[in-house]
Formats: C-alpha cells, sequence, structure tokens
C-alpha cells in the first residue's frame, strides 16, 4: 500500500495554477494585494488541477497517538499516563483541539496508534459512527504496538512496524476523504514526542541535535540538556540513511509520526490539501517527503511552532507558515486556527467579483 | 460627544486579568503552550471585566469611505471614482471583504463619511434594515464633506470638519455595539487614502515620510518618490503638533482615518475589543491614542500590512499582530482574516476542562 500511495503522488497542475494566476488579476483588488494568500490559492489550485480549486470543506483533523519509550530517559516532566488520559479528554470535548475545532466546524478522529497504557474506561467509542461529524469526536484502533521501544537503547521500531504505522496514516487519510474530507489536519499527542520529532528533523536535516530539539511542553535547563545528548546519541548509534525514510521512522521515530507521514502521502495521493500543525507534523512532512517529493505540494504549513525543528523542517520543505504567534500545543490546534486563512484564501477564487462584472476601473 | 466618549475611556480590569491567568494554568495544556493566544485572552478579560471575557460574537465591520484633494498630486495610479464604484463592489458583495465576511459571519455596514462623487445608482439601500445581518451590506451616509481639501496645499479638514468625521465614527460604534456587536473590525475605502495614512504615522510617531511611506496599492517608483516628497511638505507646512490629535487629523488625515479613529474611542467606551486593519487602521489607532491613552486596552491588531507605517505604528502603540501574510488591500480583510484567532483565544477560556474536571495528571 506505501509503494502504491507513493506511486500516485504526483506534480501539481501547471495549467490549474497559470488559470488562477489569470483570473486574481482580474478580480477587484490591486495585483498582488492578498499576499501569500494569492500563492497559496494558486497552488492549491494546482493541486487539485482545477481553477477555481474547491473549498476546503469539510475539515477533518486526524489526531495520532503513541507512546514512547525514550520517555524512560525523563526527557519529559510528564507521566506517560497523560497520553491516554488525554484521549480520553479529547473524545470527551474538553481540549484545546476540540474547542478550535468546533468553532472552524471540523471533524475530529482520534487514532491510538501506539499508546502504551489502557486507555479511560468508557470514554471509547466504537469507530463506526459517521465518519465527518463535527460534533462528535471519534476514536479509530489502530494500535500497531504499545508504544515504541528505547530510542536511546535499541530501533524505536521494526521496519515492518514502522510500515504499519504510515499504512494506518494512509488508510485514515482514505476514509476521511471517501467521507467527503476537503482537507486534512494533522493532530498529535504523545508524552515524550517532541524528542522522536528532534531525533527525526536532524536524521532529514543533516542538522545538529542542539539546533533542532527544543523544550517541548516546557523542560527546564537539566533536561532539555539531557534531551539532546539523547537525541544525539541515538543518531550516533543508529545512523539512519535520510535516503530511506522507513529506516529514520524505525530508528529513531515514533508510531504517531510515521501514521502522520502516511496521511500526508495519502492526502497528497488524494490531491487533497493536509494543513500541518507543529514539529511532529513537521518531522513527519519531512519523512513523507523523502517517501515521495510531489507530497510536498499537498502540504501547507499551518503555523511556526515555538520548536526550533519546525522551523528547520519548514526550511527544508520550502513552506512559509500562516500563523505565527509562539504556539507549542500540539493536538492539531496551530492547524486548526489557519484553516480559515486557507479557506479564505480559495474562497477569493470563488466569489470576488472581477473589475468587468463589479464596473469597477482598472488603474 | 467626543470629549464624553475620551472620558468613559478607564483602564484595564486586573483583578478579571488575574482571574484568567490563574484559569489558564488549570486548563488541560501545558502552561503557556498557546502563546500570543494567552495573553490576548487575558487582555479581553480585562477589557471586559470579567473572567472569561464574552466570546466575540456577532462581529461587525465598518468600512468607512471617504476621498482625498491630494489625489490630484498624482499619489495614485488609481482614478478616484473607484472610491464609489467599490462601494457599489461592497453593496453587491462582490469584493474581497465581503467574501471573508460571509466566511466569518460579520456584518458589513458601509459607511459614506466623504466620498467626492456620486454613489452607483441602485446601490444604495437605506440604512434602516437590521444593523447586524451578515448576508446584506448597509450603506449609511454620514457624509461630512465631499473628499477632503489638497492637504499639499491647505489643510484637510476644518477642526469641526475633523471633529464631525470623528463623531461619526463614534456614533457608528455606538449603534454595533447597541444592536449586540461582540467585537467591531476597522474596514477602509479610499484610493489615494495611504498618503494621509503616512503623514499620520509620521506625525504622531516622528519619524520621517521616508520611513512611513510605503506603495499603497502598487506606485511605481516615480510615484513613490512624489509621495514621499508631498507628505514631507505637508509636514512642514502644517507641523501638526501630536498632542492636539484633533489638529493632526484636520491637517494631514482623512475623513475615514477620523472616522476609524472614533470608532475605536467609541468602541474602547463600551468596553468592547476593536480589531484593527491595515495602514489606515493603524494611524486612526495613533490618533485615538493621542485622544485617551487607554484606548489601547481596547485595540487588537489584525494583521502586518505591507505598508512600513503600519509596523511603526503597531510598534508605538506596542501591539503585535496576529496575522502576517503581506496583505496590503485594507476594506478590513486582515482584520476579518485575524478574527478566528481572537474567538479562538476567548473560546478556550469558555470551553476546555481543567485538569482537575478532565482527570489528567499534571506534570
Amino acid at each position: 500500500m506505501l509503494e502504491t500511495t507513493i506511486a500516485e503522488i504526483g506534480p501539481l497542475d501547471e495549467a490549474a495554477m497559470a488559470a488562477a494566476r489569470e483570473l486574481h488579476g482580474r478580480l477587484t483588488k490591486p495585483a498582488g494585494s492578498l499576499g501569500a494568500l494569492e500563492e497559496l490559492s494558486v497552488r492549491l489550485a494546482g493541486l487539485a488541477g482545477a481553477c477555481p480549486p474547491p473549498l476546503p470543506e469539510p475539515a477533518a483533523v486526524a489526531i495520532f497517538a503513541g507512546d514512547h519509550g525514550v520517555h524512560a530517559q525523563g526527557v519529559s516532566p510528564w507521566p506517560q499516563e497523560v497520553t491516554a488520559q488525554m484521549i480520553g479528554n479529547f473524545l470527551a470535548g474538553g481540549a484545546v483541539v476540540n474547542a478550535f475545532a468546533r468553532q472552524a466546524g471540523a471533524a475530529v478522529t482520534v487514532v491510538d496508534v501506539g499508546v502504551a497504557t489502557a486507555l479511560p474506561a468508557g470514554d471509547a467509542p466504537a469507530g463506526d459512527g459517521p465518519v465527518l461529524d463535527p460534533g462528535v469526536p471519534r476514536l479509530v484502533d489502530a494500535r500497531v504496538r504499545p508504544g515504541t521501544r528505547d530510542l536511546a537503547v535499541t530501533a524505536a521500531l521494526t521496519r515492518d512496524e514502522a510500515r504499519a504505522a504510515v499504512e494506518v496514516g494512509i488508510r485514515v487519510a482514505h476514509e476521511l476523504v471517501d467521507a467527503g474530507a476537503g482537507i486534512l489536519l494533522t493532530g498529535d499527542m504523545g508524552i515524550g514526542n517532541t524528542t522522536p520529532a528532534a531525533a527525526l528533523v536532524a536524521a532529514f536535516t543533516g542538522t545538529d541535535p542542539a539546533g533542532t530539539t527544543g523544550r517541548g511542553t516546557g523542560v527546564d535547563d537539566p533536561t532539555y540538556r539531557r534531551k539532546v545528548e539523547v537525541v544525539r546519541a541515538a543518531l550516533e548509534r543508529h545512523r539512519p540513511d535520510p535516503a530511506d525514510p522507513l529506516g529514520v521512522l524505525a530508528a529513531v521515530g515514533g508510531l504517531e509520526h510515521a501514521a502522520l507521514a502516511g496521511l500526508i502521502l495519502g492526502a497528497a495521493a488524494r490531491r487533497v490539501p493536509v494543513l500541518l500543525d507543529g514539529v511532529i507534523a513537521c518531522s513527519a512532512a519531512l519523512a513523507a517527503a523523502a517517501f515521495a517529493p510531489d507530497a510536498v505540494g499537498a502540504m501547507v504549513a499551518g503555523h511556526r511552532s515555538a520548536e526550533p525543528g519546525a522551523t528547520l523542517a519548514l526550511r527544508r520543505l520550502g513552506l512559509d507558515p500562516l500563523i505565527d504567534l509562539g504556539l507549542r500545543l500540539g493536538e492539531g490546534t496551530g492547524a486548526l486556527l489557519a484553516l480559515p486563512v486557507v479557506t479564505g484564501a480559495v474562497r477569493v477564487l470563488h466569489e470576488v467579483a472581477t473589475f468587468d462584472a463589479a464596473g469597477v476601473s482598472e488603474k
């Protein structure tokens, strides 16, 4: 399934992009006055192969949740049980991602791709309700294994496990697009997951871990130094090859990172835009681009996370974020904040009058 | 009315701000992980004097339209008639501001505070429909005079005209808040209006016009140089006193700039947030702050316009913009793009579960 998906990903449609540029020049506004929104709408026309491209509606955020063996190294101040507890919070609608999703009218799908502990009882409705119901968060049980192994000691995953997690993401992308989603948003939950993200960004960009590692949900100085050393030692131990993304994900990744790479590949194969959240999504996007360089055409950078690895990854991918407000929460919150900007950019091509039609003089 | 409004504007409520900070610490997210949204929600609690502050709904964008005598100096490549033609476009729902307002569910009020030419026939519904109907843009006829005088030659307005325009803005603010608006957004239309905006920013910040003047809707190099010289000469001729905001508005302002200053003062007096659009709004915000320094507490910077004067004004006001995407369209478009960020920031305080209630462990 991974290889089939990669084979389906192609370049942007140049004719549709040219048509979008030409249309922008006729709309009642000074040329170029919508700044980055114009380029974004042109790119989405190229992705859809149509001008105007469809409005990115309805929206679906997929929150992939996993745990991390490297938590044993003391890289996070939060207990590992919080991953499962926050899934309960997502399903009860009480997290920030739920508040933002309700506001944006986005459906929330929580995917357990590798939580280490039991989920809270009573909080796990079957995944057989409507796929896209903005009012009811949905849980998908797709646990590949109960958390990764400790990447400081051994490979986090086998290649087969990494592939299975990527394919969970691809399947979720197809399910959401089949249900009608016009845009997918990346979400994540996993105590300790900024450590594998920092390792992935270092591996794919060739940057020293001191430059890719951040303070995550807020670690103190000794924990931060330990985190950098854990990442550095893991890269020296495993020496992952950036040209082998499955190998990199297996050596130093996480189950949610691998699944997000799959979600991105699935969206790109279906030519549906995928709105990236923070550093976990950006590290997964590097893996997706290593699998299929044209997948970058489907990616929209939602925001600039406070994590330094996110900025490094976006620079490598050639993407500028839409929102830059110092967020470092994850869950999909930054992507959801950016969603109206994406929708607005496309809406202009649908709804704004031309100079001719509106009887407005040109300069 | 101006003096009464100024007297009603007071400081932020420290107790409500402290309550919002305390609540943020108990919500299911790492402390500080929502970055600038947390500070914003705290400030809005201070403005409302309540924690949580009310959701900023419904939203109303007020587009003040005016013409400019300085257009005769060749500071814009667009014919002056475009101001009136674009009002027709706003009322027909065909402009970018309409597309963004529909998406955001914001009502659009167009206020003719000083257009120089006749409005397009048939496009001027009476202003007696519902004040807040997101589906139907509304026109308010409040023309103080048909455009300003040429500030390169004489004062743009008399003090009485400037005061009348400010009071139009105050009245519109009261009308919108009386109708139930939870947030006001600034909009503007006026061919040539970045020239008085550059002069206002120079006058209020003491910056050389070369630093406050931009290319507006896109002027070429000779026009740009002429524009800077027009602003410089006007300031040397009129020598406006930044401690006398009415005098500054009269000497080098515009009718829509003065009305926007009034809208901001009216919102601040009613303790309702006012979301600023681009350089026209930012120059008006400097005037509002000169009238009443506490008015800054009601201001939220929607976006960073590509016009350099906007950045200078926001720095002087101590405001950081929410969106920074190179927009330079005006109309209220940048404010509308930022609206979901403001709403999201407040929504967190209303809807997110506490660690205690959600059964999530703390670090």
